[in-house]
């Protein structure tokens, strides 16, 4: 606390991101990052793109990347925009659709950093409760409200709602613009992006984070109707012309006409989730049945803190969340079949001490 | 305009940057970004980081380039923040530092995207008039703030204010945050840095875009009391929490250390500064004394929109602002030796061609 400080920030109650180890000796399954490199296209892009020309600005409108992300899914760069990160784009979209007048809806199990917007912004909100197995119940979302962000698939949850379900909740709140966070939508969830010429308040915002392997490069991406994205703009140019640089611009192009590859390690990941879920619910565990490239791991009898400490003095780093609903679950992001493997050993072992294993 | 917009983003009146031409044909004087390339050993640095650890996330602290720029002037990381380029730092520091109770003094000529960032976060704002050469007067800024910002040198003037007269302002103002914007300094000017030890109330902002020719990497630094670096921490974290990506911390990294080519790129600029000041003098035109990588240019009969048109049909492109008191100037940022000899040369085309050349 400073005297310096504004009332605001010392309200203010930040988001924390995952342990990010600086020596590397953990198997980390605790970020929801990709076990697989990024396009070797989008290395190479990037490695072309440090050049002489870092002195100048990159394009502050990104046409080039837009206009590729557009291609794929048979838009215009008019419904794109692009951001560092989608936490970013979050961060844009929370003042230019909600108001400080009308709370916003948001599962009450979700992404941590909704209320941290939400708070930055003075936007109220109410947090709709998920069913007992963290199922959205699209009924719940067709009050009066001053918008909705709905995360498909969910996280830490992994939950996924299909489509249809999702469209109830656009066609009840015309009126309001409705998020849909799509972070983790490319490992088997089918995309909100195709109702976007449908729907003028629909924004569908999505990362290359992690079904790109582009943590580390800090992309992400939004698509709606070019009133949503000129919104998004406005508030953008209020705060920083210039978000994404020239690296990021061109790395996240290459990658993103990657189909491929794009293909291949994302179909990886699936079927060492499956693996792994299946692995493991041999030893007793339970996991919420996941479309993400995470399981939401939970065990009748050994507490999730506990199992978070044993797993991290076996060198695995997961997520814990010491929260009301998600106390007894751990967030394990899926790493190559390998790691995955001594992730289930360390749990069976963990069991075993535990002396609870079913057999 | 859209009914899907808030209030506030109805209300916003964005930034508008300088033109990034895609075409690349023009010299392109009109954003400031360094004629000279950036550091060969930040485009190597960059190169090594584009690898396959591109799939982890950053480190969100940046601890290993806070660290590099704590120790070249003295200080500590915890005296250290970094953003993405300064407009991103100055963006976190408006709602860190100043409120909506009481209003903020910035100079009446001077960054535009101060009165945007303001408006953006609600936070009122007196501006304070310079002097007829465009000269701030500590004097003005002695009344009851909610804070203030003095830009050093001034952009789009290139004013510079001697380092003991803004010491002055720190002293009277010890109740409320002095924001430093130190974008230009390295260019002629005495850092206010020296001062991080002695106000807890400053902070300083600089940026690589310009005398590290790094625009295109986005990466910009903050100096302050630890208070004030968690103050803007705690903005960056309700914002996003990963704001450099791996590639613009290995580069700028790399950039910091490198201090002889700073050191000869700087001097560069500045001698071709003083050589350009001289040679459009003898033209006629007058220009305001430069601590930055720009001229302020004026001509006393030849309009400053004719001017700006004519040099761009010549494919040369400076920044006009059609705005109150400096509607008669050109700003012009320094290029090459060669790019300022045909910048003079094309002045003294379109002078002549107006009939009033000086002889």
């Amino acid at each position: 606390m400073s005297k310096y400080w504004s009332k605001l920030a010392a309200s203010l109650t930040p988001y924390v991101p995952g342990e990010q180890p600086k020596d590397q000796r953990y198997i980390k399954l605790n970020t929801n990052e990709n076990p697989y490199p990024p396009s070797p296209k989008a290395i190479e892009a990037i490695r072309k793109a440090a050049n002489d020309e870092l002195r100048l600005y990159p394009d502050p409108t990104c046409d080039d990347l837009r206009t590729a992300i557009a291609k794929r899914h048979g838009l215009t760069k008019e419904q794109i925009f692009v951001g560092n990160g989608s936490d970013e784009i979050l961060a844009f979209a929370f003042p230019a659709f909600f108001s400080p007048e009308r709370p916003i809806l948001f599962p009450d199990v979700t992404y941590t950093f909704y209320p941290v917007y939400a708070k930055f912004y003075g936007i109220p909100y109410e947090t709709v409760q998920t069913d007992n197995e963290f199922l959205i119940n699209p009924d719940d979302y067709m009050n009066p409200n001053g918008g909705i962000v709905i995360p498909n698939p969910n996280a830490p949850t992994a939950r996924y709602l299909i489509v249809d379900e999702l469209e109830r909740i656009l066609r009840a709140n015309e009126d309001t613009v409705v998020i849909v966070d799509e972070a983790y939508i490319d490992f088997g969830g089918r995309s909100a992006v195709s109702f976007i010429n449908d729907y003028p308040n629909l924004l569908v915002v999505q990362t290359l984070s992690k079904s790109r392997s582009l943590a580390g490069l800090r992309v992400g991406m939004a698509f709606g109707h070019p009133d949503l994205i000129e919104g998004l703009n406005r508030v953008k140019d209020s705060f920083n012309s210039y978000t994404l640089d020239r690296l990021a611009l061109a790395g996240a192009m290459a990658a993103i006409e990657d189909e491929a590859y794009f293909e291949e390690t994302t179909r990886k990941v699936m079927a060492t989730r499956e693996r792994t879920a299946k692995a493991i619910a041999e030893l007793g565990f339970v996991s919420i049945p996941s479309s993400a490239n995470f399981l939401f791991v939970t065990h009748p009898e050994i507490s999730a803190e506990l199992l978070f400490g044993r797993l991290k003095s076996k060198g695995i780093l997961v997520r814990y969340f010491n929260k009301p609903r998600i106390d007894r679950y751990l967030r394990v992001s899926i790493g190559t079949d390998e790691e995955m493997d001594q992730f289930a050993k360390a749990l069976a072992d963990i069991a075993e001490e535990a002396g609870r294993i079913d057999q």
